[in-house]
């Protein structure tokens, strides 16, 4: 859509490109997901609508929700063809709140201006599974309608709440079914600025830990009668910033530790407070483990405050996928399409990938991810028809 | 009151030690004063009630009130004699609140039970001002009513509150009206649990500071896009606080720097925050000013968090008084009554002896502060005629 006239709202996608632009109906899909406000942990529909949409084109479609009540979550896995390979797309319907400020149009409007969509989810990632089913499409279109073989998809709709019962839940049900895939792609933004910069090869863990040090109240003026937990809380979070964790390794960039809320409350100027509170995340490539960092928390702490409370959340560990069939067609597809050879990257937050890679090998490549979970959140169409181009091209070399 | 029967209520002071105990009046004087409900910055008639006995003894009584609506504070200055030695008693009539749980009696209705007199302020210092008036009594009664020398009273009616027009503000007029005394004698509780173990001859001055680090926001996992304050928070209290100050001096214990309050109020475990904020209190001895450490602080904040918010309150300096005339001469009153050779100590938290200290020698000696500030606030009763006996000894060494 470069070059469009400034300003002209173009209500369709029929612009100086002509009707190809809606490639395996990649468009029409994307509005029609984009118009169901899945704001996790509310479904909106959209599960239904994908669902529908792969029935029509001969997928067999398992609903599996899990969860009861709040922690209700609708998911679904659908696979064409029984065969291998076995290619996997994996991906989320729900979508982070619209937030406080307003949108230039409705976030659930699935509006076109300038050859941009709007709408929330349209990177972070409806545009996404709408290139998964058009790209299957096209596949079908060139190959009368039969994949040698099987695809499939692995949908959630809970990948920004909790992630209890989404894409863990499925899994557990693909392992236990005989539906694990040969390779795995995950559709999040993984472009930081334009289409082909990124491939994600693996992620960092992440940890989360929350120290809490009980000392002994007093009068500042009589410190030997008390025992401040602040002084120790204190000692214990430098030896544990001290030093960089590592600097880096192979494909990882270096561990990080962010200290991200000390909490004492003490308004006395003259008190020496009881408690002392710190949270802290740490993200950590594969030269560490959960396990590992855990108990080196657990030695700094009781070194400098015996019987402090160490609560600590492995919400992750890292994982890599090393270059191998899947990520070189991958690889080649970006390029093939966009005329950019990605780089192959593990940086940024976590994604339901760090489930999947406990079970086959897995590598994300999605849309330009700029405006995730901002306002105005949108993505240009035209970046949404070659999104679908890479996952058809990525799918025949596999298939080949 | 040692050995009274345990249980018997004693509704005056005529016990079998006899109306002897009621020493120049002072436990009448100690209780007319907890009778009157003055909690800072109330007064509660307390100064009048005083105002009225001096001028009955032939005081020249001046009252000095400073502030006006919130911050009105009643004080008052009263000599007796014009001439030198002058020798003044300095002291406060306000107390701290009564607190939330129960008193077994009225905590302003000055009763004796077991020959323990109760009442918010008895020690802290209601006792003290009636046992200067009460040993100024005594003295003129052995001395034909007149003195060689004089004797005066400084007292203020906010030491427990802001202590910002008090004592400083009368002494401001002191000096300004040729009021300064030779030799000061603050009458705060400083005995720990007997009469006799301590004189103040000085106070560790106080120093609180509230640094507040902004950084940049940012999510955890991009720690290079932000700027995490806590670090540089953290970074910047260990250096303040991996070292003692010193190992103390001469006369004084060590002084001690205590984090108060670290807070930061970020519950996000994603988010880097984008501001924290430290509080910490200085209790610094005579190898050090506020200035000096001030001068310490900003550097040290400077070197980690370049820009930091950095509040510095100097509370009191440090103050000294050497061992001379007026030391000497109370030492040896508080031996000659007691039988106990009292510590010379300079320990402990701030009184108004800090301000006195800027004009003339001044040393501390009161009650046993063991109840201070607590419920069921009390004094034995033979503790007070010990006081107002030490007190008249002491003027008796100075005029001599």
């Amino acid at each position: 859509m470069t070059g469009a006239p400034s300003g002209r709202a173009t209500q369709g996608t029929q612009d100086r490109h002509g009707a190809q632009e809606d490639v395996g109906g990649v468009v029409t899909l994307a509005r029609a997901l984009l118009r169901c406000p899945s704001v996790t942990p509310d479904d909106g529909c959209a599960i239904d609508v994908l669902a529908t949409v792969l029935r029509d084109m001969g997928f067999a479609v398992t609903s599996l929700p899990f969860g009861e009540g709040d922690a209700y979550t609708p998911n679904l896995f659908a696979r064409l063809g029984t065969g291998h390979p076995h290619v996997c797309f994996a991906g989320h319907t729900d979508v982070v709140p619209v937030g406080d400020a307003a949108w230039r149009s409705d976030p659930f409007g699935a509006q076109i201006h300038d050859g941009l969509l709007y709408g929330r989810g349209a990177c972070d990632m409806k545009g996404g599974i709408a290139a998964f089913v058009a790209a299957i499409r096209c596949y079908l279109a060139r190959h009368g309608g039969t994949i040698p073989g099987s695809v499939s998809l692995l949908i959630t709709g809970d990948e920004e709440g909790p992630a209890t019962n989404g894409t863990v839940r499925v899994l557990e049900w693909m392992a236990a079914n005989g539906q694990i895939p040969d390779f795995c792609l995950v559709g999040e933004p993984t472009n930081p600025q334009q289409m082909g910069e990124v491939i994600k090869i693996g992620r960092r863990g992440s940890l989360n830990a929350t120290i809490t040090v009980t000392g002994v109240q007093g009068h500042v003026a009589y410190p030997h009668r008390a025992d401040n937990p602040v002084h120790r809380l204190l000692a214990l979070l430098h030896e544990l910033t001290v030093a960089p964790l590592d600097t880096g390794s192979e494909w990882f960039e270096s561990s990080s530790l962010q200290v991200t809320s000390v909490d004492v409350g003490n308004t006395a100027t003259n008190v020496i407070p009881a408690t002392a509170c710190a949270r802290f995340n740490i993200r950590f490539n594969d030269l560490h483990t959960g396990a590992d960092l855990s108990g080196w928390i657990r030695t700094v702490c009781a070194r400098h405050a015996p019987g402090a409370d160490v609560q600590i959340r492995i919400s992750g560990e890292s994982f890599l996928t090393q270059p191998t069939a899947g990520v070189d067609a991958l690889r080649d597809a970006v390029t093939a399409v966009t005329g950019q050879m990605p780089r192959l990257d593990t940086g940024g937050g976590t994604s339901d990938a760090r489930f999947i890679s406990q079970y086959c090998p897995v590598a994300e490549f999605g849309l330009v991810g700029a405006s995730m979970h901002k306002v105005d959140e949108h993505v240009p169409v035209a970046d949404l028809t070659q999104l679908a181009r890479i996952y058809d091209r990525f799918v025949e070399r596999l298939m080949a």
